[in-house]
């Protein structure tokens, strides 16, 4: 089976990211283009730190701590516990000693007026990574998690310094109306003839990109297959909010929900074997181990999922 | 004897930080000011480095490296390593990672809107310091150092990267118009009873600050003793390029050209006991023994020279 198709995955952190390891390993690296949930990003002691992106960065490079899923193996952390002990500043978000090296990089490329997008094409040219990542926009557009408890939280002192333990209200996309899909994400959609939607978090990493002005009605345009990767596994989250968030904004929690978020939007969808059944109007489904235990668990799922939709069309 | 005097002290870097040790031994902490050469600084991967003031706050803090007299002691280099291994960077300014963590904090209180000055009194206020260090400037006015064969190089290149090997011509201060001495610098040489200049390299350290507009007509109408600290030695610089830059400027290798240097503005001169005498028209001179081989000895000479200027006006 020759996999010569373009394949655009929307994306988020380190559910995704697994996801796009085992795509790596089927399709040629020229043929990816991964358009990167960037609600997630802060500024933080004037650094530009880009989680998701790095988290796929360090993923695709063989950079990543494979322990976490996130930040860079046998990373120190000297520079945090200076900021913490000398300048008392509370290391609430875990700096690593060698991730500093990316967003320090990265910060310099900005403030000298480079794009995201451009930014990112450095990073990963230089970590010698062939597919291409791009930024759902050049814009800011946080994230802003509405709580019962704490008010409004950007996403990372949500995420990171509450560990996502308050109660979701409602989830908000800042400067929505500034922002706008980059041309280099137009262009990689426009010769995709897949795209993907990874196993990341619908609400928090998949909604902010759908929220990028022009994006859902520039994909509703498209005439090729768009297939979302269920994210809730045997009636769970494998990790992290996302069944705790589907609980609090009154969401069933099931592989069903997560259709039909993505409903009118999507032609496909992966769900897990192990999930209750579910049809839904005109949607195909292709029930899978979508677990993705060991890097053949991964492999193994991209190329089923790509076999499968190169079936449509046969 | 009481030492209840103002001190401000004209100083770089490591030299310096010497003399400033020791009179942190025998002056109260409160009573020292010191104004610190800002030629050296420059932006380097987005940070704002400022060598001199972080010798001297890592001397006066006690976390300095003992083995080079700058930088952290115990440091490690996982971040520089990164940026040199993953990203291309040639790592020929070294960045500790702990180091890393006064330029982050440095940079992003400027980034913020405060100055230099600023700045400055809040790392030395987290690190505990209770004497006053300011920036001669907030200004930027980065020494150029214009050479023979390299042309016109910053100072770290020249200093750092071609390890002051290039032969100098000439030494000149960037944009000095735009500099001006600082309200706190003014401040505290107006409450100063003693100004003393540390035994930095008077053309690469002194110079600078020197060169700050109104500075030397400031320090002209100060009815206080400004006393100099010979960097010459036994006819040699302890350490650094002090004679071979002396050599290059035709300007013979002594103490006496040192303190031709601070002509018209020194009242007096400290001179170190292994040199040639030497007399100059109305001019104070103390001969001691300057190397400053340990704590004792740093503290010992700050104590001379303090006891000898108080003789003055009894």
């Amino acid at each position: 089976m020759a996999l010569d198709e373009n394949i655009v995955v929307l994306i988020g952190g380190v559910g995704g990211a697994k996801l796009a390891l085992g795509l790596a390993q089927v399709v040629a690296a020229e043929r990816l283009t991964f358009i990167v949930n960037t609600g997630d990003d802060f500024w933080h002691l004037g650094l530009k730190i880009c989680p998701d992106l790095d988290t796929l960065m360090y993923t695709l490079s063989g950079l990543v701590d494979p322990e976490t899923g996130w930040g860079r193996a046998n990373d120190s952390t000297a520079a945090l516990q200076s900021l913490a002990t000398n300048y008392g500043f509370e290391p609430w978000f875990r700096l690593g000693d060698k991730d500093l090296a990316t967003h320090l990089v990265r910060t310099d490329l900005l403030r000298r007026g480079h794009t995201l997008t451009d930014a990112t094409a450095c990073l990963t040219e230089r970590l010698g990574i062939r597919s291409r990542l791009l930024p759902m926009t050049d814009a800011e557009m946080p994230t802003i998690i509405e709580t019962k408890d704490h008010g409004a939280l950007g996403f990372q002192e949500y995420f990171v310094r509450h560990r996502w333990q308050p109660i979701v209200t409602s989830i908000k996309h800042k400067d929505c109306r500034l922002a706008q899909l980059t041309t280099a994400a137009r262009h990689a959609l426009r010769n995709a003839d897949i795209v993907l939607i990874a196993p990341s978090n619908p609400w928090l990493s998949l909604a902010p990109i759908l929220a990028v002005p022009g994006l859902r009605a520039f994909l509703a345009g498209l005439p090729l297959p768009i297939v979302a990767v269920t994210p809730i596994i045997g009636g769970a989250a494998v990790k992290g909010p996302t069944a705790k968030i589907m609980s609090e904004l009154n969401i069933e929690i099931s592989a069903a929900s997560v259709a039909n978020f993505y409903r009118n939007m999507i032609s496909g969808f992966v769900d897990d074997c192990r999930n209750e059944a579910f049809t839904a109007n005109g949607l195909r489904i292709l029930r899978a181990d979508t677990l993705m235990t060991d890097l053949s668990a991964k492999t193994r799922l991209a190329r089923e999922i790509l076999a499968w939709i190169k079936g449509w069309t046969r």
